[in-house]
């Protein structure tokens, strides 16, 4: 699949690097053209790179991997029409880091980033996922034993289930995808994350994951 | 253990009856003395009944067990007296309900609700844990096999010491409870109560739990 990845930080590096592993066809979006990092990742891995725009023009699928307080700039950056009728996975987590540690997770009038960037691009078809966990985990579960869980939520069910097969191939078991169903749920998980952050700092390592565990 | 426990709603009995049940001394503390779901307990257990503030004077440890937006009255109900020096394990969670489901997490100029009752009663000696649950898991771990865990957090070390052998008593294993520190990881576990809700709809069942799983 023809697939962006916007941003350029670990995460979207991560991401991007995982799905060329795995045979995708990956750009690597940053603001300006120029970006050095984006640059050096795509010269180590055969990826390519480019502005926001020419990177979501050149794909089937985007991956929003900025930071969450500059994500609706990067995707009006990208282009409304460049987005338009494609999936959008959103793992951005909409974090205030300008009070110090612990960063305080901001929801403009209650609503989700993700639902926010639904609003803003209606054409879009964005689904919130991976958000709740470490960037290595994210595309190598394996890393944690055992059941452990990623969360799924959008409003369109099609969109969901290209991703919910992106994240098999991640390796991502069937088991371990929970679909919170419609794009509100965004709310909960990117809440959910203040806790993660407090989890980092007691546990001192990145490498853990939430599981939900029934009977 | 001579033990209050604040609030006769299912939440409060289940904690009661359950500390009955292991031998300890208690007293389901309502608004009123002649709170008719107390009454019922108390005949059906054993234990006792009387007003939030006969319930924390006659007890060592008190169990907040109240609805979150009224937990505050309930206490200043009961006593800053009653509850000076004691252990106070604040199990309720600021949701309200008032705009329909899903409930909205409460956090008062960002405070936990475990903030503003220690603010509240500096004597008290709060431990904020359980709340990220159902009733029945909570005295009944087993309810949910496998590995799953109780946060706990707390100013008072020795405080968190009383309240997690009390867990142990409800069947917790040491490496079930996860302590997070100082009582401002309460912000997160109160947050983390959105996704536990929306869990609770998508799956169906309230027997689950959230587990922190490392490698």
């Amino acid at each position: 699949m023809k697939i962006a990845v916007l941003g350029t930080g670990e995460v979207g590096r991560r991401i991007a690097g995982r799905l060329v592993e795995l045979g995708h066809q990956v750009t690597l979006g940053s603001r300006t053209a120029q970006n050095a990092a984006a640059a050096d990742w795509a010269a180590g891995t055969g990826g390519a790179h480019g502005t926001f725009a020419r990177a979501a023009a050149d794909s089937e699928l985007v991956v929003n991997a900025t930071g969450g307080l500059v994500s609706l700039a990067a995707l009006t950056a990208a282009g409304e029409e460049n987005l338009s009728g494609k999936v959008l996975v959103d793992v951005a987590n909409p974090l205030d880091f300008s009070g110090g540690f612990p960063p305080k997770v901001v929801q403009v009038d209650g609503l989700s980033l993700a639902e926010q960037i639904q609003r803003a691009f209606p054409r879009a078809r964005v689904v919130k996922t991976l958000n709740t966990m470490n960037n290595e985990v994210m595309v190598r579960p394996g890393l944690v034993p055992g059941h452990h869980t990623v969360f799924l939520g959008g409003d369109d069910a099609e969109a969901k289930a290209v991703v919910a097969a992106l994240l098999r191939e991640f390796g991502w078991t069937a088991e371990q995808i929970l679909d919170l169903g419609d794009l509100s749920s965004a709310r909960d998980t990117e809440q959910a994350v203040s806790l993660w952050v407090r989890l980092y700092g007691v546990l001192g390592r990145p490498d853990f994951n939430f599981a939900v565990v029934t009977p």
